[in-house]
């Protein structure tokens, strides 16, 4: 639905929401007894919820689309996420609390290989140390660049984050990587008018960065991409009327968080202080975005089980949750990452919407299978569950007469 | 569907499409046995009928869309309802049956209550009554407008209609409405250069209204929405080639069924009395519409045990229905109207689609949860009712080679 549209019809209401997303929950069965990561985990907290809600999967793009961090999060906020696009730079620099400001440009860059004729041999270069790539990062602060200042900072393994900051850039370049083995890697090229002196500078970078590691190993190149600036979005108060609040410890969810206006509340990355930050808090704001990003992880790393035993450290909070008492409560992930498959997946994810007014439907646990037959049906739009609770909270009016 | 390309695509066929309106037939399940009242309903013939469809639920507008009558009836005839908007004070006219002209502007206005500071104090002057309705607007009709005719009808409680009848006028005004009790009513305002005439005359008309009825209780002035005109709608004929007839008790589905180029015929409130109406002129359409009011306002006085003797009174002429044999029958509501909630709901409504044809699913019992699995699923577009209907009685052509 149009932000727009449902700006219109956004009301007051003295009602509290929560949004707790499990990052990477979704799954896929293990050989052994064919059950996904949550189908094993022993969670009667969330399958009584389960019991006392509207059920689905849900999809955050489209069919077959993996979600990334961003586009998976803005959706579960609302956000159409094709048209509201945050650059890969802006979240590498989200990701590292990286404070962004407005005309900022941020690219996210790769240490890579590239051989005699320039061709790229391993965008990786082999994945490096985090502890290499702080010293190429050293090296590349010896760059100096007209009228901007110049950040460098390193991500993780071969990825760094590089911010040109002063009057005038624009995000709107071309990437100089060409995502393939074998290929040159291109030149920093404008895509608008507006972007050529930024083209330029990226240029002088990109030149200065080969002298200064043409001699280097493992890597001796850089490949640069998603040149992007802080985007203008709309507020999650402007939208939904909502005061918001984001309990998260990981720096790239902050950061989408605060992207959409949400107060950031301190949090350790113990499951369970999330939920006593929760409690704390809870006066102060309509709606709690709660984010757990072990799920994930596991799931990244193939550890069928620490997935399921993050599940079920997050069931063993909810009691927690509910006794809160919130008039909605929305469960689900941004995405799924099945262990078998150690990354995103395009798998549609289990959700859970809570309230007095949901109507239930016959789901009476909470997987990945036994939501298909839920009341949100298998393909639920992620961008249509913050309406929906919304509509669940008393929020909305009725569209026309 | 955009009606543009199924206009293209219907075909004649002499077969005959019935779609029956239960209004506001989606509830919610109450608390002793957590039933909703189509679930507590014996409706035998309705459940028959399930079992030989395609069933679902279906929605108006999009997922948490409460939708008015006006919408929810506009996509349940195949028009989307967002592109095609009937103003308020359209449907208000429509309503009380007044004749609105092609060129007439119609408002919706309120009794309401300012203070001398010329604040909103109670933008319905606690619901006046009806009667204290028509004493108003017998001062009201004191005005005198210049180059325009201005008619003043009362509709209900604290709500009237106002038209204004002349040359060169235009809709396009904000209300006056500011919604929000303590501020100041809105000067009446174009939303363009050619509905300045109309807005200068609505100021007179509020002046002249608030000087009137400034020294009055309960109610000392106007609060104006939804300035409008007659919208230019396709008919029902032009976009799926069929012969159409309304039969609906209440002024308002009167009224939209006329706006779509369908013929009304005269029938009374009692719901057997409809479908004797539909017996008697079988041979005359291809298509009618069936409107039921009395499950929606037994839902809006919260009045659960009403709802399911009305959903079982229809349930008992099913029969008739069935007898007449038509090629396709359609079974729905325009929105739901949880006696839980008083008032209409997001919640998707149940729908049934039988027909030789129809490919039957597993459901066996017509309610909101039993539907869930059926063969719309539980989030049908409810504009897509109508192109459905119109390729289960062969009046639709293949497209594409």
């Amino acid at each position: 639905m149009d932000l727009d549209f449902i700006k219109k019809l956004k009301k007051p209401a003295d009602t509290k929401i929560v949004l707790l997303v499990m990052d990477g929950l979704g799954g896929l069965p293990r050989e052994s007894d064919n059950l996904t990561e949550l189908e094993v985990a022993y969670t009667p907290n969330l399958d009584y919820l389960a019991s006392c809600s509207i059920c689905g999967l849900q999809q955050s793009v489209g069919a077959g689309i993996t979600p990334g961090s961003g586009p998976g999060h803005l959706s579960l906020f609302g956000y159409d996420p094709i048209k509201y696009q945050v650059g890969r730079g802006v979240l590498a620099a989200l990701g590292i609390n990286f404070e962004l400001r407005q005309q900022d440009v941020a690219a996210r860059g790769n240490f890579c290989i590239i051989d005699e004729n320039n061709r790229v041999l391993d965008r990786r270069a082999g994945r490096i140390s985090s502890e290499k790539n702080k010293e190429f990062c050293r090296l590349l602060r010896d760059i100096d660049l007209p009228e901007v200042d110049i950040f460098i900072e390193t991500v993780k393994e071969h990825r760094f984050l590089l911010v040109l900051r002063g009057e005038g850039l624009s995000g709107n370049l071309m990437d100089t990587d060409p995502q393939e083995i074998g290929k040159e890697p291109y030149q920093p090229r404008a895509l608008s008018s507006g972007a050529e002196k930024t083209a330029d500078l990226i240029k002088l970078f990109v030149d200065r960065a080969y002298e200064l590691l043409r001699d280097h190993h493992p890597a001796n190149m850089v490949l640069m991409r998603g040149f992007s600036q802080k985007p203008n979005l709309p507020s999650i108060e402007e939208i939904f009327g909502l005061k918001s609040a984001a309990i998260a410890a990981y720096p790239m969810y902050r950061g989408i968080a605060k992207l959409l206006g949400m107060q950031i509340l301190g949090t350790e990355k113990k499951i369970e202080n999330e939920f006593s930050t929760l409690e704390d808090k809870w006066n102060d704001f309509d709606f709690f975005y709660m984010h757990i990003k072990e799920s994930d992880s596991a799931g990244e790393d193939g550890d069928f089980n620490r997935k399921v035993a993050t599940i079920e450290e997050v069931d063993r909070q909810i009691p927690r949750l509910i006794n809160l008492n919130p008039d909605c409560i929305i469960i689900t992930g941004d995405h799924s990452t099945p262990s078998l498959l150690k990354y995103h997946s395009w798998h549609p994810v289990p959700v859970l919407l809570h309230s007095k007014y949901c109507r239930t439907d016959n789901v009476k646990r909470f997987g990945e299978r036994s939501c298909i037959t839920g009341g949100l049906g298998p393909r639920f739009p992620a961008v249509d569950l913050m309406p929906l609770a919304l509509a669940n909270v008393k929020r909305l009016e009725k569209f026309g007469a």
